[in-house]
């Protein structure tokens, strides 16, 4: 009933990817002549060699791949991916340990960025451009994951979207998705360039640029610095990357519309508006707050909250100021922003502001429903009336993604007894984020977890990473059966 | 539009009955003959005569009421209430201020049952019985109004019982109410008089036993004890009241049925499966926990266990034990339960566990409908197709009830910083509960919140104990345009 050979071939062929992708990162060691070159070289080659070996045995596979191949190959890439991008970090002794090393794999490809390092400067550049380059690469997985597999699967917000295509999804995978990928990819590239010019423009070296420019586009929060962003005293370099993150948030089609011209489309776009409007919100809330209870001048204030709103929202997790340091009430504001999550089509995580906006509206629809039982009062995103169907799906996934946040949370009070840290681990992994609360805060990291905490939060991630319906039908039985 | 006179008639009669009941409480106090006979009395004729005054001024009002008429009745009945019978505290200066006395009250006839009480002991029986009596009538309002009045509005889970009146629902007030309000009250009697036996029989004084089954089947929660339950340690009241607190969250009409020998509607209940389920559940866990984690016997810990998790899940909240002394991993699922809630039409508040299963069950189901994405696959409840309308409505409260409970929380960490004594004031007062967590836990009290932050609090069990929709349809511009 699966194609099993096919999965098999076709995840050999993306870890000959991986492995391409680790000679890159050795090319870097080279110019750098530090320990990791032939770590990385190692790793390049063992990737390649079994995804070879693996192409090569499954090479008479069939084509067709059912969609419930894909879930199976989509869930599997990123597991594969992890065990695989662990082995430069292990054979050169930057992360001795499998599970510190799964872990901060995990979190790279998954563009979460929580780590487990502490002192990130001493690690070789290679390995460092390694760790940026899992951010850089989960980023562009998300971005044809989420744009053009998902919908296929009937996952994620993009259907919305999609109402050109109505009618039964179709159940092999569509053969656009190259060409789509191709685009989305393009604008990627280019964006990542753009910054990094920016970036190194400001004073940045070229090989910090680089990795910032990365797991920036990516949403993923990595730094070459144990500080974070923080390490540059410069207002140019966090509005630089400010601006970048809120790109990177935003639906990648809409930038492709923007740069080709048709600025309505991004004009008329709902999610786009609410996008702005939350950050502008938040913003303009948190920011009055610290003028209240610092005595930050007005521009450091502004600059700190947007950054840290932006930062969290799009779910990247750079950090500028360790934001547990502020009053209660605005740390909490800040925790309600690990429940949205950058724009369906980003390569931000979480919940998305297209679902936020239409439970939203779903809430107050059902209050004029109450008053007017007998109308018809569909919900309306992008001037369209939503189908119940969607309305439901999207009500499900937030039901779900509370229900495994809150069991998590318990579960997680096992391992780290306090509450507002095992809240916010479990948030911040779920949400695809990077920086927690309590002792998990923007100034800490992942380190001092128990190794049964850190393989609970990878799966954390990889649930929330793949919107939650991938991984979890894997586990209903109905999936084996069929 | 509206029909004001006649809206204020019912509120004047309304206030009437109040007084009656406060002469009741009067009566009680001539027996002890402690001050607060005067108070009383004074308290009583106050509401009476200006009750009797709004009636005789209204008294050629149009008899035709409209749901919008409802709406506002309901809402202002349970506020209305709460000044009035705020009148015995202030005028015996057993509560002197406003704040605290409304606040006390509010809490009263919502059945929350969190004081802001620091000696209960010193209070005069007459007004103690006051005191157990706001619960005890706010608890009889709550089963007319979840069973006969709100399915008329579209509100609260009973409409997937009340299958048997399809098509429109009637836009009057259906005269039917009386009767079934008629019968449900007599169930409630009559369980509130067994109950003061048994606890009579079993130790307390008749005075206790009274004011005990009065909260009980509300379940309300106040004790006419500073140490609430576990002033009496005896097993066998424990289990006592136990028992009934797990009556009062169960639904009436549930309970009606098995009284008339109906038992197939009782086994054949799905909400009440589920509610067993989920005591049982929870309770396994906890006394598991409880085992490992400290050195009390196997009849004790399961004793406290079960007694918290239904005081918790029903919204009782009487306490044996301060459930915050346990590890995190216990706490937080105590938390868990604060979201959970009695039956529909039973006096517990909170979420309620038909909604819950129904969320649970549409998540589950949304995981089918992936794999079979052509199919349609209803969510099912007591063995019939529940239609999407009220998945979706469903669903809107518990995303509504979530907002509420978040943005709540957060405008409360202005008034009181520490986290988790926020957000556990924010739930229980939203969940009808009793106790929160952090200073507000089952050991201490409201007593030291700032006023603003009482009436906050106040509203929240008002918003809560209403089902939400029906206070907020008042805020809704459509309500009052049309």
């Amino acid at each position: 009933m699966f194609n099993i050979k096919a999965i098999i071939k076709i995840l050999g062929f993306l870890l000959i990817v991986e492995g391409a992708f680790m000679l890159l990162a050795f090319s870097v060691s080279l110019i750098y002549q530090e320990h990791d070159m032939i770590p990385l070289l190692k790793s390049a080659l063992l990737s390649i060699f079994i995804g070879g070996i693996t192409v090569f045995a499954t090479r008479n596979a069939q084509k067709n791949i059912s969609k419930n191949d894909g879930f199976i190959i989509v869930s599997l890439v990123w597991v594969i991916f992890s065990f695989f991008g662990s082995l430069p970090y292990l054979i050169s002794g930057s992360i001795p340990n499998l599970t510190d090393a799964f872990f901060e794999t995990m979190s790279g490809f998954t563009t979460t960025g929580s780590s487990i390092l502490n002192d990130i400067e001493s690690l070789p550049h290679g390995i460092l451009f390694w760790r940026s380059m899992t951010q850089w690469l989960g980023g562009m997985g998300i971005i044809v994951l989420s744009l053009a597999i998902l919908p296929v699967f009937g996952i994620g917000g993009m259907q919305l979207f999609a109402a050109e295509v109505p009618g039964p999804v179709p159940d092999k995978l569509n053969p656009k998705i190259q060409q789509t990928a191709k685009n989305l990819w393009a604008i990627y590239v280019l964006f990542t360039l753009v910054e990094t010019v920016l970036l190194w423009v400001g004073g940045m070296t070229l090989f910090d640029a680089i990795n910032h420019s990365f797991t920036t586009m990516a949403t993923g929060g990595y730094s070459t610095k144990q500080a974070s962003i923080a390490h540059w005293d410069s207002a140019y370099i966090q509005y630089v990357i400010t601006f970048f993150m809120f790109i990177a948030g935003t639906n990648f089609t809409l930038s492709y519309s923007a740069l080709t011209g048709k600025f309505d489309k991004v004009y008329k776009n709902e999610e786009f508006k609410y996008y702005v409007l939350f950050i502008i919100t938040f913003t303009a809330i948190i920011f009055s707050g610290l003028l209240l209870s610092t005595r930050l001048g007005f521009e450091q204030a502004f600059r700190d909250t947007l950054f840290q709103v932006v930062s969290i929202i799009t779910t990247t997790g750079f950090a500028t100021v360790d934001f547990l340091t502020w009053t209660p009430f605005l740390i909490i504001l800040i925790f309600a922003l690990f429940f949205f999550g950058g724009s369906a089509g980003s390569t931000g995580g979480g919940i998305k502001i297209m679902r936020i906006v239409l439970l939203l509206k779903n809430s107050y629809y059902e209050l004029r429903r109450l008053l007017h039982p007998n109308a018809v009062i569909p919900v309306r995103f992008n001037k369209r009336a939503v189908s119940e169907h969607i309305i439901t799906n999207v009500l499900a996934f937030f039901m779900i993604y509370l229900i495994i946040f809150f069991i998590s949370t318990i579960i997680f009070t096992l391992i780290e007894p306090d509450m507002d840290s095992a809240m916010g681990a479990v948030a911040t992994s779920l949400g695809n984020i990077g920086p927690g609360l309590g002792k998990f805060g923007p100034a800490e990291n992942f380190y001092s977890v128990q190794p049964v905490g850190k393989w609970f939060l990878a799966f954390l991630m990889l649930l929330g990473r793949l919107e939650l319906f991938t991984v979890l039908v894997l586990f209903s039985p109905a999936f084996w059966k069929k």
